[in-house]
């Protein structure tokens, strides 16, 4: 994949505007993002949940774990990808994947002020699950204490976007060969409620939003 | 995410044998791998295509990417993720998600046997279209020599899973308000012929092995 042309990259190098706007939507309509650092040196990759506020992105975690408490003005890197479609081509070579993905790089900070940290909290509930913070309990101090939060200004990033068929070799094109592309799409279903959901209350209008938001 | 318990990890820790086996079929069901490495001290993540042959992994890249070229020797993180449902608890702090992932540590080698480098190439277009290898023109030498490929034996790796209900507080089940999983699954849909492909022409097996494959 990171060997395919990079359309939207090179377009974009002129159009800073468009590339920004195309990065956002990226970003908002991941249900993970894969968040990397490098720890004793290695490298790690960890799916985390998040959300982005502006030009800033925010991922959080239980206070102890190392992702959170060891990577303060550390280096980031946080990146989204949905997958659109498996890019079947004539030869193997010129096979691909359509996707869309944001890299971003930036620095972590510890955010210490707890008005900044409930507001993190709210968004990366509210970026998974649109006004659910609106329908359950408030939070409690002790539960605010035991989650950390990283702050991640986006120092600089990376949109690209492959799309469309394949792009077979002139002489392929007669080859007595199937090509096109196999779309690849993501679905929320109906919400299953647990066991001390009364089987007659209606689904939460949060669900219904975040089906909208991230059913491609 | 991260934060969450992981029930997969603290269970097979005493049962190796039942890891190997859950983290193999999270990376043979995974369309993209989330690829972390270290250049100039920054990490960095990349949504690969990839393989798995045994204890080893495969990527691939143009020759020249900073990948593929700079990383023979380097530590290399890859990571698979899958969603399976949004976790909508009766509060934020005990919201979550449902999920699956695999974070494989290696060292990267880059290919330099041919023979090595070919089955690699084969194994990548197989894992997203099994059996597509044998609907293909044959690879032509200059098509091989673009290709550069990356081995990563698997070192270390940790698999963690949620799944289920949420776990809310057990003052919080009396609350008039709605709790459970939401859903999330990937389809893939019937293949979109392209241009040169005549509209009579049957889709070749290998889409219907890749829907069976990768459709949850």
């Amino acid at each position: 994949m990171s060997d395919q042309p990079s359309y939207a990259k090179i377009r974009y190098a002129k159009r800073k505007v468009d590339e920004d706007a195309v990065a956002h939507a990226i970003l908002d309509q991941g249900l993970v993002a894969h968040v990397g650092f490098v720890a004793e040196g290695r490298p790690m990759v960890i799916p985390m949940a998040y959300a982005r506020d502006g030009n800033r992105l925010y991922i959080h975690g239980a206070s102890k774990t190392r992702i959170v408490a060891r990577n303060d003005g550390l280096p980031m890197c946080l990146t989204v990808t949905h997958v659109d479609g498996l890019v079947v081509a004539r030869s193997g070579f010129n096979s691909s994947v359509n996707y869309r993905s944001c890299v971003v790089h930036g620095t972590a900070r510890w955010v210490e002020d707890r008005a900044e940290r409930d507001h993190a909290l709210w968004l990366v509930t509210d970026h998974l699950l649109p006004g659910r913070n609106g329908e359950v309990r408030a939070a409690r101090p002790q539960e605010e204490k035991a989650t950390g939060v990283l702050a991640l200004e986006i120092e600089a990033m990376t949109v690209k976007v492959r799309s469309g068929p394949p792009v077979d070799e002139p002489e392929d094109l007669a080859l007595d060969l199937w090509s096109g592309v196999l779309p690849v799409t993501v679905a929320l279903g109906r919400g299953v409620p647990d066991g001390h959901t009364p089987p007659t209350m209606a689904e939460p209008a949060s669900l219904g939003l975040a089906r909208r938001k991230f059913s491609a």
